[in-house]
Formats: C-alpha cells, sequence, structure tokens
C-alpha cells in the first residue's frame, strides 16, 4: 500500500542499497547513502540541506548515511551530515538534525527533537517526544521517556552551549530535566519530572526537583518485582543478549 | 480551497461516505470508512498498515472506521485498526496508533500521540501534545491538557505494560504524569504538574509529587467563582446537556 | 535542491514579493502576502483557512502576512488572519493558529504550537516545542525554552480564558507553566520545571511550584560568570545592539 512512487524524489545523488523502499510523497536530498533492506516510509525527508544552503551558491550537501535495516516511519525529517547505524527504527515525526550520530539499533520515537551535534550510542531508545540539545551524548543501550529533555544552556540565553551525558544503562523517566552540562552515570534510573542539577555517579536511584539521589538502585526493591536494577537480566527484548542472557553477554564482550 | 483532489490517494478498498470531503495530499488505505459528512483535511494519512505489513506477504489491513460528522485536520495520522465514534474533531499532526477505540463528541488536539490499544470515551477532550501509553484508558467528558501524560511501564523497562485509568468528569492538568497502573477516579482535578504515583478516589482535588489529596472537590471555593466543581452546571458548550442542563439530562439519561 | 515546483500549490489571489522562493509540497492560500527575499520551505501550508471555512459557503480567507527576510522551515503550518514582521525565523513542524501576530525578527522553534490570538513583540525567541494557549501576550527579547507553557483556562474547563503575559527580556525555562492570567514582570527568570501560579514582579528570579521569586535576578551570582542578568550586556546575537552594545543602543532608543 505504502510504495507506489507517487510524487517520490530521489536525488541522483543520492545511493539507495538494495530492496530499499521509499514511501510516497517523500524526498531525498543529494550525498545520502541507505543501507540494504531498509524501509523510509511516505512523506519523509532524508538530507535535509544545512542553514549554509540558503545562503551559499555552492552548497554542497554533506553525506547522510544510513545503515542496512533501517525502519524510518512516516513524517520523519532527517538532515544532512547525520550517520545512523545499522538497525535504526524511527516512530513518526521525528526531526533529527545536522551531524549527529547514532549507533546500532537504536529507536527514536514519534515528535522526537534532536537539534543536531548529537551523538548516540547503540540499542538506546527514545520514547515518544524525546527532546535532546546540541552537543549532548547519550549513552548506549539507555532508555529516555516522553517529554524528557536534556538542555545545553546554563546561563540562558548565552553563547556557549554545554550539553550533557547520560550513561550507559541508565534509564530518564517521563518529564524529567537534565541541566546543562550534567552527567548522569551508567546505571542511573532518574524518577519522572525530575530535574537534575548536579551530576550523578554510577548506580544512583535519583529523583525530586532538584534531584537527590535516594539510594543505590542495586537496592531498590519494588514490591512483587524483587530488586530490578540493573535491568539487564530483566530485559533482554531486542537486546544482544536476548539468546544467552545478560551475564553470558558481557563475559563474552567485556568492551561492550 | 482546501479541496481540489490534488495528490489525493484513496485506496478502492476504503469506503467513503456521502459528503465526505478529503484535502490534498491526503491518502486513505485499505479497509477505511468514513461516515457522512465528514472532512479530512489535506496532508493527512488514514488508515496507516501496522508494522506486521513490512513483514508479511499477505498482510490485509485490519478496517479503521470513522463515524459521521467527523473533522480531521491537516497532518493527521491515524492507524488501521481504530475505531472513532460520530463528532469527532481534531486538530493538527495528532498521531493515533492502531487499535484505539474512542467514542462520540471526542476532541484531540494538535501533537497529540495515542500510542495505540487505547479507549477513551466520550466528548473527552485532550488539548494539544498529550500522550497517552499503550492499554490505558479514559472515561467520558474527561479533559486532558497540554503535555499531560499517561504512562504504562511500571518498572522500566519492562516487558508487561500496565495502562492507566481516568474517570469520567475528570481534568487533568497541563504537564501532570499519571504513573503506570494508576486509577485516576470520576470527578477529579489533577494539578498542573503534578505526578500521580497512586490511585485516587472519586471527587480528588490532587496536586504536587506525589500527588495529594488536598480536598474533596466538592469542597473547592475559587475566589469569585464560588465552588466550581463538579464543573457539569458550568459548562455545558458541546456537552449533550447544553440544552437542558446537567441535572435534568443525567436525571434522563441515568447510565451516562 | 529544495525549490523545484513540484506539487506546489498558490493561490491566484496569493501575493509573492520579489525573489520569494516556495518548496515542494507547500501550499499557500488566499490573500497571503509575502513578504521579499523570504523562504517558505517544502512541505507547508500558509494561510490555512479558519473553521468558518468549513461551515459558511461566501467564506472569504482573511489576510495573512508575512515581513520581508523569512525562513520558514518545512512542514510548518500557518493560519490565515495572521501577522509576522520581518526577519522571522523558524523550525520544522511550527503550528501557529489564526490572528497571531508577532513582530520583527522572531525565533520559533521546532514543533511550537501557538493557538492562536496571541501577540509576540520583536526579537522573541521560542525554543522548540513551546505551547502558548489564545489570548496571552509574550513581550520583546523574550526566550522561553522547550516544553515551556502559558495556559488560558482558570477553572478548567470554562467558558472564559484569560491569557497571561510576560514581560519583555524575560527567560522562561524548560518545562515552565505559567497559569492563566499571570503577568511575569520584565527581567525575569523563570526556572526549569516551576508552576507559576502568581504574577512577578520586574527582575524576578522565581522557581519552584508555586514559583517563588528566590532573589532580585540583578543579585544572582553563577560561579565563574558574575552577576549574569540582565543578559543584554552579555548576549548579543542576532540583537539590535550587537553592534554598539546594549547600554549605546538602550540610550539611543530610549522607547524600546
Amino acid at each position: 500500500m505504502k510504495f507506489n512512487r507517487r510524487n517520490v524524489y530521489i536525488s541522483p545523488k543520492a545511493r539507495l542499497g538494495t530492496n530499499v523502499q521509499i514511501g510516497d510523497n517523500t524526498t531525498i536530498y543529494d550525498n545520502v547513502v541507505v543501507g540494504d533492506n531498509s524501509i523510509i516510509c511516505n512523506d519523509s525527508v532524508i538530507g535535509e540541506p544545512l542553514a549554509a544552503y540558503y545562503a551559499e551558491a555552492g552548497y554542497e550537501n554533506p553525506p547522510t548515511a544510513i545503515g542496512e535495516g533501517a525502519l524510518i516511519r512516516s513524517h520523519c525529517l532527517l538532515y544532512a551530515g547525520c550517520s545512523i547505524g545499522p538497525g535504526f527504527s524511527s516512530g513518526h515525526r521525528v526531526t533529527i538534525r545536522e551531524c549527529t550520530e547514532i549507533g546500532a539499533n537504536c529507536a527514536v520515537g514519534t515528535l522526537c527533537d534532536i537539534q543536531g551535534h548529537v551523538r548516540i550510542g547503540n540499542h538506546t531508545k527514545l520514547h515518544s517526544s524525546v527532546h535532546i540539545s546540541q552537543t549532548c551524548c547519550v549513552g548506549s543501550y539507555v532508555f529516555m521517556f516522553p517529554f524528557s529533555v536534556m538542555t545545553n544552556d546554563p546561563v540562558p540565553p548565552c553563547n556557549e552551549v554545554k550539553g550533557g551525558q547520560i550513561g550507559d544503562f541508565s534509564v530518564v523517566g517521563v518529564h524529567a530535566v537534565l541541566l546543562p552540562g550534567i552527567r548522569v552515570g551508567q546505571n542511573c534510573l532518574i524518577g519522572a519530572n525530575s530535574v537534575v542539577r548536579r551530576s550523578l555517579p554510577d548506580f544512583s536511584l535519583a529523583t525530586g526537583d532538584p534531584a537527590k539521589v535516594v539510594m543505590d538502585i542495586r537496592e531498590y526493591v519494588v514490591m512483587g518485582v524483587g530488586k530490578p536494577y540493573p535491568w539487564m537480566n530483566r530485559f533482554k527484548r531486542g537486546m544482544p543478549w536476548e539468546e544467552i542472557g545478560f551475564d553470558a553477554w558481557i563475559a563474552a564482550n567485556p568492551a561492550a
């Protein structure tokens, strides 16, 4: 139903792999490379030119790379200069601005707004409406929930932005805010609606505004569940340890 | 101005009622049924195929039903498998995922994101940018304000989601969050920016994080207004009691 | 790359200035006037008809004016009856409803949702996903950060809305909420995630829920920065005092 080549424009300077499907009303600009077996749904724009395009006569679109097996749902907008690893999937109406690097097997939900010059690791999942400011870094195996925000302006308005960082395996709750330049460690859990005003060490369970470390996440007991964190022995759908379990996988992949 | 049949695609398997208008650049996929006198504006997608479409050769789009008299504004996306009652209206850029059931005379505002498998009653109004997670239930005559969220993941990330519920006649303030599995009773008012961490009985006025019941809503006095809640004697625009008043209407419709 | 006249519709009743570029898949409705040297990117809708269009046979689109030098990025939706001054720029997927007046040199970020009948001064910058309700007024040189909200319904649901106001040079932090009818003075700073429940005098630094004035902004000291507010001597990119500094500029423009 979705792939009829109606009102599709693909630049002759774009390069599509084998078995790539492009939805109706989608535009692919210069110097985009799409990996094999990818699906880019309808009403999307890939390789959106940077601001310089409007000003410079000799503008050349920087390269945009989407790894193999991507599923980009409808109405997404991906700027030129981005690089996305294999196995990517998106919701709808995602905006990813220029020079963003996303690793392998990530998912970015509906209405996410990634402001550009952002780095994201592997297997990280952004739920809907996550906002990430320029120069922020998100690790691998991170989960961010709706309306969570990483900011970057320490004394607004200011001239020098200062993005924050989120370490591997951390989980950021709905409506949580990370103030500029904050580093959230690995294996942290940030509660819903928290405002993280200081950096947090690994294994922090932090909640509130200002977010305070209420305990070591490894001590956190949920009634009927036990000690659910770190979560990697409990959740494995789509994770590289899906088949063998986290402990066996990490033993075999100590650098991960 | 808006209905010129430019770049419109309507599946031959879709069925449009009499006097239905379809805006330019809109796509209607297989097995969509649109009720009489409905307007579906430009740049919309109705009956979006489910994820299985990308994987299964024999995929058949599940039926999508939109009741009569709908006004779906531009840039909306409605998945297949949804059922929407008569008198529906939407803002722009609404996303409603699969298997969502919405009753009669509901309104869903600009940028709302309904994640699928959601049930909503009748005469419920979602303002802009409301996010509702899978398996949540919203009653009838409910108002939800911008950036309010119903979540569903009790121990994120987890394998089994647990949607919450909001009872009839309740009002959820801007930026309020309902944690997973919470039941907000009928006739409640949840203050702006509250985080509801426990279920609330009927007639709760609850605010804060964690949201606490500060009083019975029937005791709440607003200077210059008196006791404004329950609100049904005070607000009737578009409500079924618009002509006769709530008391007469409820007496005549005790099951409502 | 972006301006190929593919699937563009421009009403014969619209008037485009000299050197105006219109992106592919964009629609310009009746009675829109676009100033010289403007760029309206792809997949946008300008002059969207009001609700009356669906009901009235003799509907005439009210005039829509965009000043010279605009850069409206892709997927924006601007209703008829709006007036936007020169030097405007937008992010993507912005929605601006009817009868909104925006002054000169403003910027409105990706996913902003301006509900109509809103007034905004000059040189004001809305970052992404700012929501402004009907009848609100935002001054000049104001900064609003992602997911900040101006509400207008004092006793929801109610019949009479009451928009708030933000004074010149004020800064509203990420996720901050202004309750209905609130006036934030000039030169204020509202902290992240605050809920402003009462009007605030000029020079307030206010944080929390309810937002309290924690100090006069002129006393606020940031380590390594000194006293950063008022910010006008510190930040001047794109401001009218960029060349000569704020003090010289304000002396020459006392009415500003």
